[in-house]
């Protein structure tokens, strides 16, 4: 069985970023907590809690005077402010190109545009871009081209996208949103490593030998399942193995049978070591026969 | 034979505007210019040539100190400076939509911002609104979604739309630009009589019955020519008779043979007292016996 690994996969530059200070910010205190998982990969966290990293589910969870390090998906303006008004130390690592989105659609509010997200309303990236909007009633998240088609006719509208969304969606949507307006500003806030990504997987699936793809990433995590759908519109077909982690390769030995080419693709939030981890376990199938 | 007539059609705001302006100068002037035709039908000129308008080739058949009216395509700036230097005596009718148009360019090349006019390069009121473009170097026009792949990346574009484009086609350039920047300013500058006209059009030929659309409006006329794309492009069987006066009704009595329902629409440089005479023409035809 061969490995074909796609060209850019796993860590982007935010979350690296954001885990290192997690590190860093370790070595000088016995404590510094996030809101939510700072990273979509449990082996990942669970590394970073035994050098004591506590994730508390929201800011009130979090002690007055603590340390607190907002991860790379960001925070509503209003969640760092409280936390600041209770003397806890905050240290920003949001990714710089959500903090782009960020101050978009704060500065793009504040001129009186009316402001439409592309991205998963549930998702804490566009939660924390929804946060920084001047005044939420002036906003509106969209998940799809669907969803745009009912958007009301604003003078001024901006869009806005999650940083892990899709060119082609961005590009439709936008498509659409002209026709709402008089005026659209579009900010193509995807992040390069996620339009790598995307392209990268796009390049793997070329490969019409291939049999399968295993994708490694947080079950949660949303440009994982961007790279998923990426894949599935490239080639519907195509069997995709979404894994966590290693153990997930063994329990889906059967998955590997009678495959001969195997393309691997990892999401920004996995780990160099995990992807490693990952590819020696699967040459070891491969070794014993499957 | 029966007749019915798009529910929008004929001269547009903008249009009977800077005819009006002609009128009223001529009952001062003897002599008033413009550079072009002020409308793009034959019979209106003629009309207006009657009164006393001079139609000049370009701003250097002008006369030093006479009077000129900017139509409503709009000019670059340097034109109306250089005839402004030269003591003529300049009353802007550049419609409001157009001159709209205009500004954004200015504005927006002010701003930085790569300017991708989508039009027709050889339209003057193309010509017009690149004419207000700071640096003409840091400026484009695209014809469709074919040039509009072309466009190399810069940073921030900012795309304007001729008066006269369809709704669709600005939303697919939109759409393909988004991918080609950062950010991307769209000015939807379709103006709404241009929009009312098209799906005025589109109503039209929804009715199946319908044996043949009779167009009215002049050869050069742009948006003439947008409605017959629209006609083509929800029903690409349905007749087209793109008719300027009444004479080619006549020259083409072969064309209403058979027919029993027949559509009318008109562009916006169609004066109303065409549209009747060609309606009455047509009723004629049809009380002959075609």
């Amino acid at each position: 069985m061969k490995i074909i690994m796609a060209e850019h996969a796993g860590f982007c530059f935010g979350v690296k970023r954001a885990v290192d200070a997690i590190e860093k910010a370790l070595k000088s205190s016995s404590e510094v907590w996030t809101i939510g998982l700072p990273i979509h990969n449990p082996q990942e966290v669970s590394r970073l809690e035994a050098m004591g990293l506590r994730v508390a589910d929201n800011e009130r969870e979090i002690p007055d005077g603590s340390e607190i390090l907002i991860r790379a998906h960001g925070e509503p303006l209003s969640v760092i402010k409280n936390l600041q008004a209770r003397n806890i130390k905050v240290q920003d690592m949001t990714c710089p190109f959500v903090k782009k989105a960020q101050d978009m659609a704060e500065n793009l509010s504040r001129g009186n545009y009316f402001i439409i997200l592309l991205g998963d309303k549930k998702h804490p990236e566009i939660k924390g871009i929804l946060g920084h909007v001047v005044d939420e009633n002036n906003a509106e998240v969209v998940a799809d081209e669907n969803e745009a088609e009912n958007v009301a006719y604003h003078a001024k509208i901006a869009l806005i996208s999650q940083t892990t969304q899709r060119e082609e969606k961005l590009s439709n949507v936008a498509g659409i949103l002209t026709q709402k307006c008089s005026e659209l500003h579009v900010c193509n806030t995807i992040c390069k490593a996620t339009a790598e990504r995307q392209d990268a997987v796009k390049e793997l699936v070329k490969n019409n030998k291939i049999d399968g793809v295993v994708l490694i990433g947080g079950k949660t995590s949303a440009n994982t399942g961007k790279l998923r759908d990426v894949i599935k519109s490239q080639n519907n077909k195509i069997e995709v193995l979404w894994v966590e982690d290693e153990n997930e390769i063994e329990s889906n030995l059967d998955w590997f049978k009678n495959k001969n080419l195997i393309g691997i693709a990892a999401g920004a939030s996995t780990p160099a070591w995990l992807i490693d981890k990952i590819k020696s376990n699967i040459a070891e199938i491969g070794g014993m026969g499957n």
